[in-house]
């Protein structure tokens, strides 16, 4: 392979000749061989161009960088986010906890490519822009990477997140609807229990995900503030007056996101609460999604020997011995990303609590964690639902053979004759293993009629949506 | 010790007779031999006992209970709310998941009690109430319990909570003010940084407790969702008319807080995704806290071989061993609490995304759990507040002593004289153990005037709160 | 009420007269209003009684404590862990992390109740023996509090969880024989799979069980290592030759359990990974429990609508609003109390991570989380067992009419037809709601005698174990 | 895109041209579009190659093979195993948690390859092999995956975590000794203690890191367990006899490693407590290794205004603002590593929790886990050991001046003059500014002969190690 030399403050260093990177990120690359290469998510690499351009602009703007710098580091900044130089990021989560490497990666590609934009060779003649005075002007690792894991973290959530457990939802919803009329028994504790609707046990989970919706939306606001401006320990040292915020409203105009400066930048530094907030509706949104994939593939269970209240669809083979078999596998990869992302929450708490005076360092482990959960809980809800939730069919002969079938019709005697003589009925008839109706005859607690007339399973579902 | 003959619909059971409960409590104190007894918190006893009162109330408002029965049942569940029955619920947490013991043990001491209150001995003569019929009328244990957890949750979240974080977080802004013209050294990476001053660090924590109040306070509203109306599977089986709104009305009534009837309740009873939003914003707080309290307690180490910047009041002796030892204890506690609760937090997320079907049965684990961390948060701010933030003084002498010797000033330099030259003038200062202005003039980059002028820590703490 | 003056060298305390503490457990009490009273465990304030007892045997062996105080600790000590105290240690666990206040607590006690023996009143004449100087001699709390914490631990370890678990294994072992013949459908992704006995299914339970048990008794020897002898920070000051391993000598001689002085003190005060390891094995058993109970409690769902293959015992009504109801209850008991272990190992394993230097302190909080757990899972297992287990009858007409309408039992083709001709056969029964052999014959791809032959359940559960 | 048709028993798949894969594997990446592709380890992919030949060359020597079909198969494995196929496995975690797909690639892809190494063009002509039939042979998903899955981390672990592990520790062994004179202050609770040497800190380590190789090499007994031979549910279904011991006798020869069949396949294919039990040593050395790497990067904390007290190396440029800046960014590596496997040990902990009946399916998942948890810490002790342990010095001027200067050398006098008078010297000293010993003197307390005697830090070491 043929090198370049390139230069830091610590010296030189043997650069890939082809690679449009610098020294520190070489010095990364070779100090930090740790898991897979090239694992720090683009997600954040595309963060740092939007806040570089951003940045770029606002210096411009407060006349402390030339406008051809300026035009040259955005027009880097839109290649990288047009995807031009996704292999120019080598670097991985664990390397220094501030990201600094990291910046100084997009620092040293915007400047190198600048460089070749201005029609130079990269290592030849003068610099046209400097990594840390131009590119990194009015900013530090400290407050650039915090802004970048917050608008690639943002972008996820609204791009991926939302509109993929919404899609489920209003699925959900549409099932619910679809389904309203289909009395079946219902289950508390796995045992028997008095009938509710197909439709009913669905507006639950519409409810659960419009509820977990409303947590994650919640928790946006903390999201959108930016660190940008805070520098090196969160004064502002090295930036000029109006900075925080007029390069807020260029990261909010470039990215089409309610962005904003955080009004408070020692703690946008120190501590990554607004990570953990987030994630924590994350969480939330996997607690309930782990419940209603669970209850599907519970319902759908069988063909013969199981509940088999529901038809779910057949994708594919289920299992390489067993011919014929079907499985319920969107549930299993959606709960297991659930348990992923519950996994992932005691990483991001963990790492949420080690800020130490002026800085947290353990921002790239908390970004990749909440980029990947809120990237898989965004997928794996679009998958089970048109793989799995939009195919969901009654077994009607199987639920009302069910339903009809129950003990717990018998609740519906306590207003009529007490709790007491109603429990009789029902243990008679499991005992004997008759019907609640030959049960309660027996006993002579109500006649034939009444009986009809009390104990219907349409009757006990309610009016409540 | 003597005994009375209790029964159900199981047959007869042996109780204490100097004791109010019935057969199921005494059942369940046999059957579930758990851990210490009577670990289920009274605070959960407390909230059936408001809504004991309150479905006593509706169902005689709605024509299905008499007056006089009215009358005894919320006349016993003030008795209970006073504290004079806190020995009569001698139950655990780790019964059935529903907690439907727990609400039959104040079914059955609310009706024995009722059976004195009416001039008569508990065993003889008919019951004056029934603990199924009358008591529970309207009611099952599936959505008493979660209703009964979410009052409790919700008073100690608003009455211990809330009023500690804010307790600390009033004098965390009240020393940020006190110390805003205190310049000290920032440290990221545990390492010398550019100055700010301790006002605007404690604003960073302020900053953090008031974005964990904000979260906390989102919760609130999942959190006043009540599930009563929803009796056995959420379809309301057994109630009456217009049940649901007016049994929250009168929760609400008398415990003065702002609770409503659950729009889903079959989300209800099946999920405590509620439980999960709020206990979700107590480990956020405890994630602020842990980094809030591991910066005091850096900070005021010493007295001599450690940082030394503040000074925390001495409580108590710190050493069996070492005499005249004073430590950190506050901050110790504290983080004891947050490691607790983010240990909470996964118990609870672990037994949220188990419900099944129409219930999920991890009901007093996540009431229990929640209910330890609300009100550990609260004490644990409190103590740290009154015993250690209250007290912070600075340590004036040391903390100019290390802001006036630090490297890191040379940041100033940047956009005098570029990042490279400034990192020269710090490695030589540091290498051969001088001052900057030593280095700086011998390298030539600057005069002694210059220096002067642009190396000021006083104004390298920007303007920023 | 009444108090008394106790001083220690910051000064006077008033301390209520009736109480043998003195003035550092009343400071404690004042300064860490956290929680509930006296929630720091029983358990570890017995292992102080022990190694309290220990070290004046060793101290006075090695000749730097007279007789007669050796003989007055000890008896103090053996009153103490005769449970004749217990309402003299009222301090939290959210105190100081190093648990100092409760080992002066103890150290109080011991020398006030030591006064008492020694025929004088508290506060009255020269101190018997002196807190620090007598009872707290050749010790610091950084070497009592782990001592204690894992002489607290080893126990419950070997006398409640080991027990606990084992009973329920042999019981599950029992049935496992018990049902060997009973073959049953099997189930894999919660959908009818091949079969195999009732009683191989109960054999994977055991095994779970084993590997628990190998893996907790494999962490004992970690938790055998006792910190005592290391006093302040590891080193050993203040302490007499040959002092480590004679104490651990006698605390082993006390306990009957076989302790012994860790090889490295360092770490046994700085870290508790003894703590952490032995609770990942905690952990581990509650993973097993839970998959365990869960099986349990979907096998016996029903009575009706379920699965209903067993039938596990009526303990209790299980419905305050469904007459005649009957739920899994200890099932429920126990996984909550999975649950809580699996929270508790996180809240432990973030404590384990933040020892600082020469202490770790969050010690109470490791302490009372694993002894919670330890408790637990030994309780819960006697509990399931007992209440549940031991009662399990299988539900053969249930279990005969699933397997034999099974069309997994397919899979016996493969090896005959091939495995797509064996789809082809699942396939078509599947769609048509035939038995295979009606499918077999329509394809032609066997013949009726083949069939019969082939497929037999019970040849199909092997002779594995 | 060009395309070829494969079919299995659903019916027709159009596949990339150019690919191995089959109609299986083609329906998965449809059916799962989560996160990115090709997540599931090629590690896992690995094992399966070690499985599919062993299980050939099983199947052939039991007769139900022939020999061509277990070279043919042997073949594509070996040319597996050397990487010659790795973009041939495109699926990802987040698949059927059985991880049939997976094992459907790798039949699928085994036996088109082996159509080419016949010399044949896939798609045309009889198959060479059938990947259910053939390649499958005697296996089953829900005995394979596990399989592999064991073979992939017990790989993991002894090749790259226990070497990595390893590593570490011999360095801070080596450094232990190195340091055995350099007598520094102690800190407990991060306050000054008693002193102790640089080498006995470290020792602590050495100490928590053997411990934690243990802990680890006593979880591979139930690692090396393999499920192959339960084939669908436990039963061994489908096999010949002596099949189970025969394939893990090849599994161990090809491998070289000690695998062995499990004794009770039940458990092996229903519950994966063996990764559990496992990665619950990874997350105790993630408790140790957080311990240590925290204590250096605080030890190493300044270079003015911290501890100071050891120098570590410089490897990069630690500020992108602030110049001259050097941080310990290896022990920030390390943490966040750390963090990572606590939160993948509850993504773990979960999905081991709810094995269903006779299956698990979290596999993929709880592999995936296992694995980059193996992975990291393996990584991150080399990477941490060769560029920050190895190379760190100490800073012996720094270390004298905090040791003589330390208060609690008074420790020392508690068995001289008692610990009351000796907390009085030190509570003089500390408000006076002075030097114990000025205190001592003025206090009367001693002698300045005394003093010099009794007081030696180098004395107050101990002889432990």
């Amino acid at each position: 392979m043929e090198y370049r030399i390139e230069k830091d403050t610590m010296g030189e260093v043997k650069v890939p000749a082809d690679k449009l990177w610098g020294a520190q990120t070489e010095r990364s690359r070779n100090n930090f061989k740790i898991g897979a290469p090239a694992s720090m998510p683009l997600e954040v690499v595309y963060g740092f161009a939007y806040l570089k351009k951003a940045a770029a602009y606002t210096n411009c703007e407060l006349g402390v960088l030339p406008e051809e710098k300026r035009d040259l580091i955005g027009a880097v900044c839109d290649e990288i986010l047009a995807g031009k130089h996704d292999d120019q990021f080598p670097l991985v989560i664990w390397q220094t906890g501030s990201g600094t490497q990291s910046n100084m990666n997009v620092n040293e590609v915007v400047a190198n490519r600048a460089h070749q934009l201005a029609g130079k060779t990269i290592g030849e003649g003068e610099k046209t822009l400097q990594p840390n005075d131009d590119v990194n002007k009015s900013q530090s690792s400290n407050d650039t990477f915090p802004t970048g894991m917050h608008i690639a973290s943002y972008k996820m959530i609204v791009e991926t997140t939302i509109p993929g457990v919404t899609q489920l939802r209003n699925t959900l919803q549409k099932k619910a609807e679809e389904f309203k009329n289909v009395v079946k028994i219902g289950r508390t504790h796995l045992m028997d229990a008095t009938p509710l609707t197909l439709g009913q046990e669905f507006s639950g989970y519409v409810s659960q995900l419009d509820h977990g919706l409303t947590a994650l939306n919640n928790t946006l606001e903390h999201l959108s503030e930016l660190a940008l401006g805070g520098t090196a320990v969160g004064t502002g040292i090295n930036t000029p007056e109006g900075y925080a915020e007029l390069v807020a409203k260029y990261i909010a105009q470039f990215t089409e996101l309610p962005f904003k400066t955080a009004e408070n930048k020692f703690e946008a530094l120190a501590a990554h609460d607004a990570i953990v907030e987030t994630h924590g509706a994350l969480k939330q949104l996997a607690v309930s999604l782990n419940k209603i994939a669970n209850d599907i593939r519970m319902m759908a269970s069988g063909p013969r020997s199981g509940i088999g209240e529901i038809i779910i669809p057949a994708n594919e083979p289920g299992s390489s011995i067993m011919p014929g078999k079907v499985n319920p596998t969107q549930s299993e990869a959606i709960t297991m990303v659930c348990a992923q992302v519950m996994g992932n929450d005691v990483a991001i708490t963990v790492g949420g609590t080690q800020g130490h005076y002026e800085l947290n360092v353990f921002k790239p482990m908390m970004a990749a964690n909440l980029l990947q959960s809120a990237r898989l809980i965004g997928d794996a809800c679009i998958s089970f639902e048109k793989n799995c939730v939009a195919g969901i069919e009654p077994n009607q002969k199987r639920i009302d053979e069910l339903v009809n079938n129950s003990l717990m019709l018998v609740t519906a005697l306590n207003t009529k004759i007490g709790y007491y003589k109603a429990a009789e009925i029902a243990n008679k008839a499991h005992e004997e293993g008759t019907t609640l109706k030959e049960a309660a005859l027996a006993l002579g607690h109500l006649t034939s009629e009444e009986f009809d007339e009390w104990v219907k399973p349409e009757d006990m579902v309610g009016s409540l949506k």
